[in-house]
């Protein structure tokens, strides 16, 4: 099925965008069914860029706080599309560039994405691309207008754009007033439930012993998320992933990991 | 008539101005008497303009809400004029530019229809041509002072000019107290009726059957927009035509389209 | 007389100052006697430059609202000076000049006025020269501090000049603590009377029969400005003379010019 | 005596310092018993420097409202302190100048009186110096942290510095902390007595009769400045100076001026 | 033990990096049992990153009050990794650079340790690196991007790098929303009892006798802090150094240590 | 003794400080105990650096009201300590400079003492060097976070350093967050007793007579500063010998002196 194959995509597809590879190298966690409709909103969007005549350009939002999974994900919808043109436009491929630099090369990914017949754009952490400090708030305005403009400036005849962006502060965008640069938005949620977690932490094989994961997840829901004054139970999977990791190093990972979790969400 | 010929401009007439035939590549629809108002008023100002040895310069202001079709209708209405010369002004043209480097433009744009007798020049989307945000507020203040002394200045001795600005912000030109720079102002409003929405369906055959038609009709008929806490229906052209397509890949389209705009609403 | 003679000046005065001959070529209108005493004011100001030991420097601010005939008023004065350096500062004649640029083209133009032994510099929109903006407010500083310091330095000794400033924002100079930079100012009002408007359209042959002005007039009663909540009949004669060409286009012009002042006066 | 040895400095003295020359070219009035103080406190600050040990560095300040006589009053006690070195630094001859360039100037100025054994520089108008605007407030603090430096900094040894500088916004220097870069500091005070008006009228021959000059003097007295709301008599000898110019080209020149001074003063 | 075998790296371990020698010279006291913790908890952190596959980058933040001897515990926890590439970045190497020589300087960095399959990298002094100043709020927008993006930049595919950040001052990190760029912190606290002062000071030897040394402990408890108005005893090690050594000049150096501290508290 | 050794410091000690010299050439008055204690504190600080192993860097901080003596104090401390490198870091020096050419300068003259064994550096009038301004505020950023990093820097191995700063605005450094750069702070008082004025009178010889001098005291004492709604005597002692001066011009010393002093108290 589609969810198969999009999970294929990394190892079947010979695509050399390796900074594409690179963000979805830990793969996908089928943690919920939200993260299937996530990947099924992409290919349709894939499948209206290829087929409408009327939409030659289509723009979509992917939202979520902070380690929810975006560029993940959107690297993912990204790679699955088989178009011919592939980008991952990321904060980390620009240091130090300043702002005539960064709509240069903004300017000219576009530019080249205009002579694919069909292409698609990942344009990874809008805030980070902006600068966005929320003091002030300091943020680069010049390079949100070649932003915005791009998003709506329509490939030439015949050729068509996919264009994901990603942020994990959609709010700024609202804000900013450019909200309506998006065709379409799409949510990505932190995890919420103990389910998720336990489907998680199995798939990374943290504990040794489904006896050592049983304990594990009895203490989470002893903790009680949600109730009685502690915050309700909500991760990302990039911290949870990365609290897996710490915790393996512990002499105790199931209560360096519980432990964790209760002092990030409170 | 004056409608029809307007409509046919875009096939008949031979102008070179590509960018201006891109922007209005999806037609013109009739969705309602106000579209004909609009497209009159215009062809009063190419009058004005062509007759008046008083007022060799006139310069009117399109405004309207976000996607409610500003470019299409300026655009349209500079074609209809088959003035010699026709020029679009565009962000999209201008990505990346400094400040000075669009002033140089927009000046040279000027001085060259000084030297046509009749001349129209579309400047569209004032807001974005400022590098306007609305946080701090920030905007490039020297373009809007070119901007302001240039559609204030009379072209030389028998030259006229008509200048169309579009904006979906008019409220900033208040705020900037430069109303006083726009001889008069054409407002475009969102689609905001059942029977709007429904001509625009039409035209673009997203239905297979009537009866799938009847039927996302009777389904919006149900939304009963503006009644119960359910927001006024109000959508631009440019919105709806993107939803439309959206949902043509969708196995429901009539599902698909209602939710998208019951969604944009609220 | 004095006030015949002004307005003859145009016609008969070789000048080679074309920018001013060309912001006064749709002529001054006397449709109240205020007119006549701006001009005559005006004559007193180059009498005082010509004969006074004690003041070679006289510096006058023209100031009223938007399209109040300002412009008109101060090329018509310095025309009708005759003296031997007459000029143009505005901002049409700067754009796109940065501070430096524009400062350095004032000094020049003060500077060549000195070497004349009478000189009438008119330096006009005082507000856009500054790149006035009321959001900030933003505006070059430097330009007015090159301004002000212009209008007070004593030209060398045998030399006299005359400086006509103009404004449509006279509070920001208060607000900027440099009204003290003018020696006296002649304020200029919209036309705030029928009878003036019955004079203009007079003048601009608006209508094709005595009945028809005739029937705007009385329109124009009935409009009843002042009274019963609608706004005080206030409209400046530029904007005045700009509706009547619009309304010339009209199958109904008196109709069409009526509506146009009652929608500006709101 | 020493006050009339002042008055006669401009004729007697033959100083190559054109600029001081020209600031003070109408003559200084002795329109009241305060003009000889100030004189007089400038001949003590002047023999100061000259004699004391302690303090080869004194600055003075000399500040009241606009057109008091601040610059005339200055240039005068700088001339008649017939030191070597005297020099007039003002914001006419700096106009167009950037900060850097400005400050460059100042430093210039003030390296080259170090070479003269006594100096004496005015540094008039503080607040256009410094390219002071209330609205921000913007200004060069740049400009003004050399200048405070510079009015602190001790000339070598064996050398001499009198500086005195002028401003008619004192307040603005309380609020930049700065205040204590002076030693003292002179008040110039507008006109507010009918008697010194009396003085100034008569010294510049404004009426051609002694009844046209009491006629005037009469209406001044009914005008009853500062009694049942009207403001209090308060005007430059600058401005006093100016009116009179005008009233002279008028045919009534004693009801123009009063009239003039009525206006200003509400 | 590791506690032991840390305090010995210094000495021991013959990493060329001087800077990072010099900020441990004065060396680790064991004051409290925290001081074991933090070092314990670095080398957890040393061990993730030399052993799980999944997390190649670790980002942690040591924070606490000025002088509490953040830099010197970081620093003590990298020597001890015996990575290949240890690196300490810091203010004092970058007097006088620009923000973009700032982020070039940075950028080399990162890349270097990039070429090493096992770095760390301490960060020191966030606020310093961007010159944080709570007036206005100022920093450097653009050093903070970089470095955020930086922090979160996953090295090339084998290589593996922890970062060691510290700051005095957290509260920005949070305003500035970017507390998220670090896995992990580590808090680190000033001496807050007696004891620790006591353990201290008999360390540095700063009495020459027992009898002064409990004197001086005597006279401490007697200070009350914490009680009655007085302030809790709160002092960073490297501040309480500083006074040891000020009171060695002092005649009688307990009250000299003593009344600084009491000073300090209030 | 000391305080005697470091008076004849000027005379007897030939080090070739030239500026410093200059700053202490109106000499040290020992107008009351105060002044002594802070020439012994500051010697014991120079007896720190010479002497600590652990605190190669001391960095303290001269603060009090405009002319109370910080400078002349500091640059005393400085001389006399007799170490090898004595530096004199002043606005006077840096007139003019822009910001990175400060930061250049003060980087060299740190460099510079880096390569002596034992330096003292003044860095005097932080509020200059830091060209601040309350209105804003406005002040250099980069040169405060230069300054800041630069005392906090550890000279080399064998190397020794004492930063003697002086401010008339401490709590700037406050506001600023950087008070913790000090080590320590040494307050300078203004004179507040008439005890203080008579010592300073009689050292430098105002008055003829000990008859006039004693009526200088006495108007003094009936001036009953602090009584009765006059402020409380406060005069920097720079201030004091200036009025000093200009009295001695007066033909009344005594007089005029006398109502200075109660001019500055209110
Ligand atoms: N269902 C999932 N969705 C997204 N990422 C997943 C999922 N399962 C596992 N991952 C892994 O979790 C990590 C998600 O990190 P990612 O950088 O995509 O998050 P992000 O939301 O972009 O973070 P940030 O807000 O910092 O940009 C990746 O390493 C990815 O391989
Ligand atoms: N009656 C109509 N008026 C305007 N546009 C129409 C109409 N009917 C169909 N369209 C199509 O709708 C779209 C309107 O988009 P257009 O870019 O002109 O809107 P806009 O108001 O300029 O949007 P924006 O606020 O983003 O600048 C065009 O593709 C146009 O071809
Ligand atoms: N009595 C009059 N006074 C001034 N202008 C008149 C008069 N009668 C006719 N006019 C015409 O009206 C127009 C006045 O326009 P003008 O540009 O001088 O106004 P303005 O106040 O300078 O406008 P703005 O505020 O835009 O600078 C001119 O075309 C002038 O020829
Ligand atoms: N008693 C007087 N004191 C000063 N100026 C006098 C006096 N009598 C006559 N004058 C004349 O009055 C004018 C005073 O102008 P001046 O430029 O000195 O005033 P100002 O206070 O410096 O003005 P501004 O505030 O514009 O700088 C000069 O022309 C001077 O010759
Ligand atoms: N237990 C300890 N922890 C840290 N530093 C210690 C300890 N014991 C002694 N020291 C010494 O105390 C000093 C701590 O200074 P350090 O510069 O590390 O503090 P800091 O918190 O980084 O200061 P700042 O806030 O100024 O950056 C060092 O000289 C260090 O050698
Ligand atoms: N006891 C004293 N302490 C300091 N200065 C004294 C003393 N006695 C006499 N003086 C003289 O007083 C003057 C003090 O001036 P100084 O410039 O040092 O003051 P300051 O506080 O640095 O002033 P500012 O705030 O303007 O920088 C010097 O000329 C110095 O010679
Ligand atoms: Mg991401
Ligand atoms: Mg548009
Ligand atoms: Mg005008
Ligand atoms: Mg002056
Ligand atoms: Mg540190
Ligand atoms: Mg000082």
């Amino acid at each position: 099925d589609f969810m198969h194959a999009l999970d294929e995509v990394q190892a079947a597809f010979g695509v050399s965008e390796e900074e594409l590879q690179s963000v979805v190298q830990n793969g996908i966690i089928h943690f919920s069914q939200r993260i299937n409709d996530i990947l099924n909103d992409g290919s349709l969007l894939v499948e209206q860029v290829r087929n409408s005549a009327r939409t030659p350009l289509v723009c979509a939002l992917l939202h979520g706080s902070s380690g929810s999974g975006k560029t993940a994900l959107a690297a993912t919808i990204a790679l699955a599309s088989e178009f011919p043109f592939i980008k991952l436009v990321s904060p980390e491929s620009m240091v130090g560039f300043g702002e005539a630099q960064k709509i240069a090369q903004l300017h000219k990914i576009f530019s080249d994405s205009y002579k694919s017949p069909l292409s698609v754009i990942v344009v990874d952490s809008l805030e980070r691309l902006l600068d966005w400090n929320p003091i002030g708030p300091r943020f680069s305005n010049s390079v949100l207008q070649a932003l915005v403009v791009l998003f709506g400036k329509r490939p030439p005849k015949g050729r068509r754009l996919l264009i994901l962006a990603t942020t994990s502060n959609r709010s700024i965008l609202r804000d900013m007033d450019v909200e309506s640069a998006f065709d379409t938005d799409i949510p990505v949620s932190p995890i919420s439930s103990i389910e998720s977690i336990d489907h998680c932490l199995r798939e990374v094989r943290l504990f040794n012993s489904d006896q050592e994961h049983n304990r594990a997840m009895q203490m989470l829901r002893e903790a009680k998320f949600g109730e009685s004054g502690r915050g309700e139970l909500m991760v990302g999977v990039k911290k949870l992933l990365s609290m897996a990791e710490m915790a393996r190093q512990d002499p105790d990972p199931a209560y360096k990991l519980v432990s964790s979790l209760v002092r990030e969400v409170n």
